[in-house]
């Protein structure tokens, strides 16, 4: 059934900061000193490799039981490489992530061809992978002054 | 020039809870208990959205001097249409969000025009916004057993 998620992100006083909400769970960002924030979170583009970990992570352990893989651990090493020049407006490059890498990390007594296999399922799966993956839609429904 | 973000995504002990860190910053995830979580925390895609938004308010704020816009306060409102039934496997829908909607909201003295010719400017430039709208190489650089 397809279900509508919501958030809100608000510019705080302080510099660069915002606070992003979802269903009452508060996440703070901000930017490095070196762009003008006061380095007191992570930043959007961190969040965004920590969402697509996490969306990992999740359905790992969530479908282990029903795909057969005895999973007593996980963790994920993401990086992403970005050229600040981009939105800096220095350089014609893209604005966003050029590339972003991930390695699996199983605990289990699993073989390599099973954990193999179901990392493959996982990425088939994961709804924030295939976002960054395939893209979605962007529609700016409004601008509103206050 | 290009540089590389990273990221660690952590299944916790608790269900389906995850820790996401980057830079030392954290992020805690968790799913409803309709999916099989606690509810402690947002969900993976929740935190897109949240990053999304913190992506176009940050740039909001950061360019509004260089861009000439007397911007006074800055929120925006999200919200995400996904069809669980994708990645439960009950559907052929897709995994991810099938649209994002936002309404942009400016505290300003501006007009209606050099408002919505701001919003444009922001949704140029916002490194999140690119990634979601264009998609992103995504390379599987690894599967460890521990």
């Amino acid at each position: 059934m397809l279900t509508t998620y919501k958030a809100t992100a608000r510019k705080l006083k302080n510099g660069l900061q915002v606070e992003s909400e979802s269903r009452g769970f508060k996440i703070i960002m901000d930017e490095p000193r070196d762009f003008g924030g006061t380095d007191a979170a992570m930043t959007p583009v961190e969040a965004l490799l920590c969402a697509l970990g996490a969306c990992q992570a999740i359905v790992a352990t969530a479908f282990a039981k029903s795909q057969g893989f005895a999973l007593e651990g996980f963790h994920v090493e993401l990086e992403g490489d970005l050229d600040p020049d981009g939105f800096l407006g220095l350089s014609d490059v893209r604005k966003g992530f050029q590339e972003i890498r991930y390695k699996m990390h199983f605990k289990t007594n699993e073989t390599q061809e099973k954990a193999i296999a179901y990392a493959d399922f996982i990425e088939g799966v994961c709804p924030v992978g295939d976002c960054i993956e395939n893209g979605v839609k962007l529609v700016r429904s409004g601008v509103v002054r206050e």
